[in-house]
Order: C-alpha cells, then structure tokens, then sequence
C-alpha cells in the first residue's frame, strides 16, 4: 500500500505531518508513505527520527505549497508546482493507491475534479463526509461540500459510498441512510430532496433508507450515513464546530469561576472530564473526512490536524484503498446505475 | 395593543399559555390579549387566577386544534375551526395587531401565506427569525424554515426586515448583516447567495452588509443578523438544538461519575452552572421567533414554550407591532424596492 501525502498541508506542516506519517509506517509494515513537499523541511524533519523506516518514506519534491486560506482554483492555476496537486498526480499515475491532506480543503476537492480519471467508475461528482457524534457512534454526513450543485443521482450514490465508508472504516453493520430534510413527513422539502427520495425507494438499498431526516435526529445516531446537498452539509459543519466551541468556552468560562472552591483533585478530574468530552468531537480516531468517489481513496484532514490525526487518516486511507473495498463501490454503484431513474 | 394568543397551541397547552398571558397583561396596563381556542379549558384555566385582569382576557372560542404533529396543510383544511387560522382571522379583520403562538409552526406559517392581506405591503414572502446565541450577544438567522423557494430579493428583505428585529428586540444599534455562506471568499456558494450579495451591495443597506460568513462565524456575532434560504437554515436550528441536547447530556453524564468526590456544595454550585449555561441556549427572554414580513406581528414560539417564554413572546409581539416599528418595516421595504434588481 502507497499513500501519497501532502507534507505541506495544515496549520501545522510539515512538523506533525511527518511526524504522523513516521507513526503509520511504524505500525504498518507494507506501508509506504510518500511524503509530497519541500525536500529540505522534509528531511529536516525527518532527521529527528533516525530510527525509522526511512526507506518507506520517500520524498516527492515539490517547490510550492497552497496556503490554507488561499483562493483555490486561483492557487492551483498560479502554483503549479504545489503539494497538492503533486499528490494528486501520484494517485493519477498508480504511483500511489490514495492521497491524504490536511491542507486547503477547497484546492483537494478543486484538483480532484479537474481530472475525471481519478473517479470511481459510474461516480457522477465526488462528495466529501465528516464525521459528526451520536448516541450511538459516529454518524457520516454526505456532502459537506464538495459538490455545490448536486442532483438527486450525486445524493444517491453518496448514500451508496457512505454506507459502505460507514461499514469499513466507522465499523456499523448495515448501516441505515437518513436524507436530510426539513420535516420527517414524506411530502416535505425540496424538488431535491423528492427526487432523491424516490431514488433511494427504488433502488436495492431501500431497505437501509430510514427517509428523511431532521436536524436533530443526526445527534440520534438511527441512521449512520446521512445525505444532503454540499451547501448544507458545509454550513452544518463550520456551525456545528462553532457551536461545540463556543458552548466550550461558555462552559470553560463558568467552570474557572467554581474552581477557586473545588478541592485541588476534583478542579483536576473536573478539568479532564472538560479536556475527555472535547476531544470527543473532534474525531480523529477517523483522521478526517474521506473523499467518497475517488480511485483508490482520499482522506482530507482538518487544517488543526496533528500526528495522531495524520496517523489515523493514513491507517483510514490504506483500509479504503484496498482493492476489496474499491470493488464493492464499483459493483454497488454499478447496481445503483441500472435502476431507472425515475418510477 | 390587541394581540391574538392561540391558546391550544405548544406541547403544554392550554396551562402555561393562559399562565403566560395572565403575567403579561399584569406587566403591561394597555395590552389585551384576547385568548383563541376552546372556550371551556381556557375558562378553567383563567379560573385559577381569580385576581387577574379578565377583561383583557377575553376568550375567542374555536372548538378544534392542530396537534405539534399533524401535517399542516392537511390539518388547516381538514379542521377548519381551528385555533391557529382564528387567530390569524383576528388579525386579518383587525381585531388583533399581532398573534402569537407555540402551536405547529408549519400551520401557522401556511396558514399565514394563504392570505397576503396579512403580509407588510412590498413583502414578497414572510421568512422565520430564529435567535442563536453568540459572544456578542443574539443573533437572528433568517429565514428558518417558511420559504422553501427563496428567491435573492427574499433574503435581502430578510435582512432589512432582520436588521430592523434586531435593534427594537434584540437591542443592537446598526447591526451588521451576514450571507451564509460556504466560505468567505466573495465568489464562494451558489447563483442565489451570488445574487443576494450583488442586493445588498447595491442597495441602502450596503454599510451593515459585512458579506459572506460561514457557519463557525454565527457563534463569533460580528453579524447580528444573518441571511439564508430556509431549508439551510432550518437545518441548522434543528441540527443547533441536536447538538446542544447532545452536549448537555454527554457533559451530564461525566459529571455525574465526578459529583461522588466532590463535596455537597461544590456539587450544588456544578449543577446550578449547568442548568443556567443551558438555559441561555433556549433564549427564552425572545419569546421565539418572528414571523417576518407580516403586518402588525407575529411570534411563533417554541413547542415546548412554558409561562415564561409566552410572556415574553406577548411583549416583543407588542413591542414590534407599535406603529412606528411598522412604519420603519414599510418605508425600508420600499426604499429597497426602488434598487434595481441587477446591477
């Protein structure tokens, strides 16, 4: 297995993504990381971890990298020679099975789709899944921005492709697809959302569809992989990050007034109770969000991402790539493709 | 000031409705409000507050009510005597100059959009406020959920009608209006946010207008007002309360493993902090949320509305059908409409 991954991408590149890279061959033994970025800063980082497998992290040089609040499109088209589009070239040409970033998400899913060669036979536009919590695990929630146009056929396949992401990497069996709407009445919402519904109704997964979903019923967790269209999905995304932050800092804020009465042990356990629950949004167990429809995979991280995150992407990434998991999104597309589109 | 209370309407109905209604016209020597449903529950009612100002309580009767869960333009045909349609009926013949209700907000707002005659003049289609928290205070987001089909033009008078809420309710002198957006790029998202932009810059308002801001900047509250379609935006107040119910009940469980150790009354003060941070997220101090673009006023409160929130929803439903307020709706509607559509 060859992971392409972007060394330059993150807030924190290339320190934790090397780092990160150095962790997954560690644990890994038919793992090659190929580390995309400047050689110089790779290698600097690498020096401060003599004993590794060095020869299972080879350097790709490229002399640019994308800056994480770069315009895109403008970007890729300006730098040529940038990490990303390098990582992408490697995941074209076969050199390698996926690609894993931290960097601009917006110049990923951007190079990604200039080149229809590294689409998942039958898949129309990939989408991008993030992983939100639930009462009862991880729940993936499909396109959170990828894809600012989606019809109706873009949503069932994410349904498709989440529901396998769901069963491989987040470990549901069967999972149930949810569509997201404004009310759970079958009548409700939009041209798409109705197109989609009966997409799904029709096709040999409708018994895992659960029909439409609210809002709140994604903290519920009864369906695990739910669909909704890029701009949604984006906006539900950034909002609920700045709703667990700032409820955080509200909390952290009303906490810092009781500790001056707490007993030194109980204002510690209260601080990693605090610290314990944090870090349970941030998923990076899964190590970021994959690009559902891609040859091979595509992991894209979140810009904050550190070793552990850059690890967990890799692992996440090689588990996709395999070819058993690539062929059951070729044939379950393929079977999604022959029923008819509408009754 | 005359205002219609549907009294049937809210998963309480009719205690605390009534409840709310006696405090807010003990608070507030000119308000009647007249009490719409059935005669003989909200007598009872009224019965158990024998000192309480019962001609400016008087009862309208209507001998059917829609239930929280019925679908809503079924339910209006079908129960043609029914709480919420009489007490938009007060309004349209001008016995009432607002109406309030914790009823099945899809009735109410359906209800609404039978009958233009109840909407400002130059309003094309009412949309719902709701208010979120920030660290800079309320928020309004609009619209969440009354238009499934809106147009540029009906989120740039979201924000004239939002900015206007937002200083006589909200208490915000000049507030900065946002676009949800994607990203923040000025050539992010799709042709409606792109419209609406090229409104707003062109129009009176184009110095509140701070441009697109994503879902994490909602909780930021440089934008005090903030502008999308309403599937989106009913999404994200669902999703919103989702995920704070969530929060509230994982932090609930941590901290019921560290109560043990701590001593009684740190425990008491543990508790009361996060019974009061939860409580600044139900923002019961607003009511709930206007219905945008009707004459006079409308409040749809949450469903499960207690006293107060229903008191509260009595007096900002009062305070924004003043004629003034009114006449600042209409004359900045107008000035709008006189912005050519495309630049």
């Amino acid at each position: 297995m060859r992971i392409a991954l972007d060394a330059m991408g993150g807030d924190h590149a290339p320190g934790p993504i090397v780092a990160g890279a150095v962790e997954a061959v560690r644990d890994r033994d038919d793992l090659t990381v190929i580390l995309v970025g400047n050689k110089a800063r790779i290698e600097a980082e690498l020096a401060k971890y003599p004993d590794s497998a060095l020869d299972r992290l080879p350097i790709h040089h490229s002399a640019e990298s994308i800056g994480m609040e770069e315009k895109p499109v403008e970007a890729l088209r300006r730098k040529r020679d940038n990490s990303i589009s390098k990582s992408w070239g490697l995941l074209a040409s076969g050199e390698a099975n996926a690609v894993v970033s931290a960097g601009n998400t917006g110049a990923m899913v951007a190079s990604a789709m200039m080149n229809a060669k590294m689409f998942l036979p039958g898949v129309r536009r990939p989408g991008i899944a993030a992983i939100f919590p639930s009462h009862r695990g991880p729940v993936a929630i499909i396109d959170v921005g990828a894809n600012m146009n989606a019809k109706a056929e873009d949503l069932y396949q994410y349904g498709i492709m989440g529901s396998i992401y769901a069963q491989h990497v987040l470990g549901v069996s069967e999972p149930k697809i949810g569509l997201l709407n404004v009310g759970s009445e079958d009548d409700k919402g939009t041209e798409l959302t109705k197109a989609t519904r009966a997409l799904f109704l029709q096709g040999p997964l409708a018994d895992r569809f659960v029909g439409n979903i609210e809002g709140r019923d994604i903290y519920e967790g009864h369906a695990r992989v739910v669909v909704c269209e890029g701009f949604v999905g984006n906006v539900l995304l950034k909002a609920g990050e700045g709703a667990v932050e700032f409820l955080f800092s509200q909390l952290k804020q009303e906490m810092a007034k009781l500790l001056p009465s707490l007993p030194p042990e109980a204002a510690y356990a209260l601080g990693n109770t605090l610290k314990d629950l944090k870090a349970r949004y941030e998923y990076q167990e899964f190590g970021g969000g994959p690009l559902l429809g891609i040859r091979g995979a595509c992991i894209i991280c979140h810009g904050s991402s550190r070793e552990r995150a850059i690890k967990n992407a890799l692992r996440v990434a090689g588990t996709m790539a395999e070819e058993r998991i690539n062929a059951q999104f070729i044939s379950q597309l393929t079977a999604a493709l022959n029923v008819p589109p509408e009754a």
